[in-house]
């Protein structure tokens, strides 16, 4: 038997185009001989469909789809694919997340998931009934346990999160061979446990495991590819690409044959910077090209932050399309504009240069009756940081730009940034990564040659909103930050764990007191790209008005 | 047997001050010689808690108040306190939603929530596992069914969404009484549907049943109190007051005395007009004290809009603690200024007028050379509008306001609002009020004299930013409008759904194509307060890039 994976990229509630895309699938699948061809979860409406499951109509479209292709592909080849369906039965959710199994124009199986995932960026208890009843498909002489994404991934080491596990229940029918489609989002270290887990399941249920994931960005969330084959002792037979669509067809008695049961560890640990990379390079031009647009445009202020998403965002759009604006201010240092213009230089990207000081100085006059001579302070810093922002909104709704942001994880996460100034835009580049990573980046991009000047590497990191300000007046050093914050964020540890680690009890509580008072803030920034296991946006929902650490 | 309810206000996680309502509450009780004092859902730690709950830190400390609770209360009267608690099996999610019932000093009982209200602003199945043991606690010679919130919810024609019935579980055991922790939030309709559920409970299991609600509004979300005592035939002996904390004692024999089996609706049906004033009121206040802060600063255009913003937030902070400021360009019309100040007069609250002509001419100039010659578009309108919210952010940034949205939910809806400009601010006071419904609650509030002069509600809406512009040059009336957008967001209906209704198909899919296209716009606007079943914010989650219906 002949298995196709085909790993493609969709948008979300694009029915035509998705359907166009799974139809030229199963020609491709057809031609190269395949018996069966596995498309993603929910690959009819892409994933994740969030709250247009709450139209009856949505799903009315996506079953259409399914109809569609059952058709399409009579007498070509067998389907797996990913939609929602109604849950007919009068108590529950009302939907099923569904993989609809097709062949010779009929529906020969309806496998449903039953481990929803309801947490970080998850909300499939939102809309789904969990499956409650379990069968194996019968196809071509085989037994195949058709499971979707989460379902094969509640093994006892890696995420006892669930209460059963469907794989234990299809194994009383005896399966043959295992699929999965799954929609499983990136992040830098998602890879080698999704390598994991379905080395794990072929293993432990002793069957090839043929796991077809989806690829592409749907606004922050990046999907990367790398679908799986295993061999029943865990062999990883094969790895589709990562950050690309791809289709194989694998025979499976060769993905069985003896000489697979051998190595048990061939793939490496992947390192986390081209992974990232890539990432954010996809999450950009997906963007972009499912929003229908293709110039970009940002502030770019002589700072590492603005240097390295204007690096990602030449790679992904292509140099001409990413307009720089250079916006000094009296505060702006020489080497600001200096190393600015040698790295769009270094891109050959296009830039302005729009001093701020004329719009500033309207505002103080109109606003000077109102200040009562109260001393220069943070209303005057956000003033420049504002007066940018306009700057670029005005540029982008004149000419179609879309406005890049370029705040890192570590400002968002202690609310240093200024509402409706630095962080406005579209789309947030670097909004979930770390200082210290953005300056590893940086390296990883100069590593051939010198791209982003070095000078923008090595000098003190600074908003520049007022004489010689540097971000280390206002900040711990960004090597303690980063990892008090990472124990805070992606750990979830409380005050008194992250001390016990040794970290200094005033600068933790002080840490901690400000990510808590800056959720205000995080409310009204655009979406971020994600690249780890817990980025701000829709992964970390937290009360603004609340008291807890503050 | 007395039972006591306290219908209290809390904070998300300010275990010190919701502790110290807790234990005033007890000695209240206890003064008032109850046998038994019951809190809401949740509030030792507040509700909702939301990702506070990842932290095991945040569930311990409210365990400490329970702790605290448990001593401090013993002897003085039996408590039932809802607070997170941990799942100590090596499956399921990590913590269960509790009420702990706490008696001379010991738990004599604990009850876990089994069904998880998942949808709309909920996420609960996001943090806790499902009760799946159900028992009776036993006191003073009764056996009390203790139920949280959702439990009860499940009533055949009211929200068949489980598929099973705690309730049904502990009538096994022969309750005697029944008790409810809730946290239960406002929308217009609520209060009327929350009756008849306690209604239908108290026939159904023909029991007395003692529902406690939360009072106070945690950022967004508006909890209205309206705490009830029902007889076992249904009869509503008591209803708590509504928007303000209470704490009252009711004798259990005579809540089931047979005077009280006669009349079952003796609850008028409630208006809404009332209800969504003093909603917003409170969840103003709220909003301010809860944050520490008493001033608040709105931009004044002579529209509609914001001048029912003004009186709510005068209504709820104070005359003397809401700044007006007034904005003109060449586009607004002398009406603007004049009906704003006899506003603002009529109210007795304080103002500034500031134009933005210069700095808007200080951009033209600077801009000039990038914009081309192209003729005047939204970049310019969008312009004005940001320089508005620069002044109201600088100010805000100077002296310590708070900066209130004044956006309305037709607006949000269909993306009429300019990003960093009016949809500025750290709160949306009535973005939750469609256009038709701030005509409602302007009548309403001038229906003994007129506070809001005449002529802003007459005057056809517009956003002053070109000349002669009307809402009515880009938008359908609103009576129209809104009724479309009640159909597509409130009742989730699809295009062809509504089209059968009788309204234009042209018109409902060119609206319905503005909403969703707005996603990006609602991204990054404050939270909204919520008045309705379906708000946008938290409640309401779609994806950016999308093309559904685009």
């Amino acid at each position: 038997m002949k298995i196709a994976l085909a790993q493609q990229n969709y948008i979300v509630g694009d029915f035509e185009g998705n359907l166009g895309k799974i139809l030229k699938g199963i020609d491709e699948a057809a031609a190269k001989g395949a018996d069966i061809v596995v498309f993603p979860e929910l690959a009819v409406c892409g994933y994740p469909p969030r709250d247009f499951l709450d139209y009856k109509d949505f799903t009315r479209r996506s079953l259409q789809s399914v109809d569609t292709i059952r058709k399409y592909a009579a007498g070509k080849v067998a389907v797996l694919v990913g939609s929602p369906s109604f849950n007919n039965d009068s108590d529950g959710k009302d939907l099923y997340n569904s993989a609809f199994f097709l062949h010779n124009g009929k529906i020969i199986h309806l496998a449903n998931k039953a481990l929803l995932p309801t947490y970080d960026i998850f909300d499939e208890y939102r809309y789904f009934e969990p499956a409650k009843n379990f069968s194996v498909a019968e196809f071509g002489g085989k037994r195949i346990a058709v499971t979707i994404c989460e379902d094969i991934w509640d093994i006892d080491d890696v995420n006892p999160m669930y209460t059963f596990n469907p794989m234990e229940r299809l194994m009383e029918q005896e399966p043959d061979i295992m699929i999965n489609l799954s929609a499983s989002p990136f992040s830098y270290r998602h890879a080698d446990e999704r390598i994991a887990v379905v080395k794990a399941n072929a293993i432990i249920y002793n069957l090839p495991v043929f796991y077809c994931n989806a690829v592409g960005a749907q606004t922050d969330i990046i999907f990367d590819g790398g679908s799986l084959v295993a061999s029943p002792s865990g062999y990883i037979v094969d790895e589709l690409p990562y950050f690309e669509p791809a289709l194989r067809v694998y025979d499976c008695s060769e993905v069985c044959h003896p000489e697979n049961s051998s190595v048990r560890d061939n793939i490496a640990p992947k390192e986390s910077l081209p992974l990232i990379h890539d990432a954010l390079i996809l999450g950009i031009r997906d963007y972009f090209q499912k929003s229908g647009f293709s110039k970009a445009i940002l502030g770019l202020s002589g700072g590492i932050d603005s240097a390295l998403t204007l690096v990602l965002a030449v790679r992904a759009l292509g140099a001409e399309n990413v307009l720089s604006v250079l916006m000094p201010s009296q505060y702006s240092s020489d080497h600001s504009i200096d190393d600015s213009l040698a790295l769009v230089k270094n891109l050959g990207s296009p830039y302005h240069i729009i001093p701020i000081h004329d719009v500033y100085q309207a505002f103080e006059t109109a606003l000077q009756p109102y200040f009562n001579g109260l001393p220069h302070n943070v209303a005057e810093e956000n003033l420049q940081s504002r007066i940018r922002g306009n700057y670029l909104m005005a540029l982008s709704n004149k000419h179609g730009y879309i406005l890049l942001n370029t705040s890192n994880k570590s400002e968002a996460a202690v609310g240093y940034g200024t509402l409706y100034g630095d962080m406005c835009g579209a789309i947030g580049i670097i909004g979930d990564v770390y200082k210290t990573q953005v300056f590893q980046l940086c390296e990883y991009i100069n590593k051939d040659r010198e791209i982003i000047p070095r000078n923008i590497i090595t000098k003190p990191p600074s908003a520049e909103l007022r004489p010689n300000q540097k971000d280390s007046d206002s900040l711990p050093d960004y090597d303690i930050l980063d990892k008090v914050l990472y124990e805070y964020i992606e750990h979830c540890y409380g005050p008194e764990e992250i001390i016990a680690q040794g970290f200094d009890e005033a600068l933790v509580r002080r840490v901690l007191r400000l990510v808590n008072r800056a959720e205000f803030k995080r409310y009204q920034t655009p979406p971020l790209l994600r690249i780890s296991h817990k980025a701000f946006g829709m992964g970390r929902r937290l009360p603004i008005v609340a008291r807890y650490l503050e």
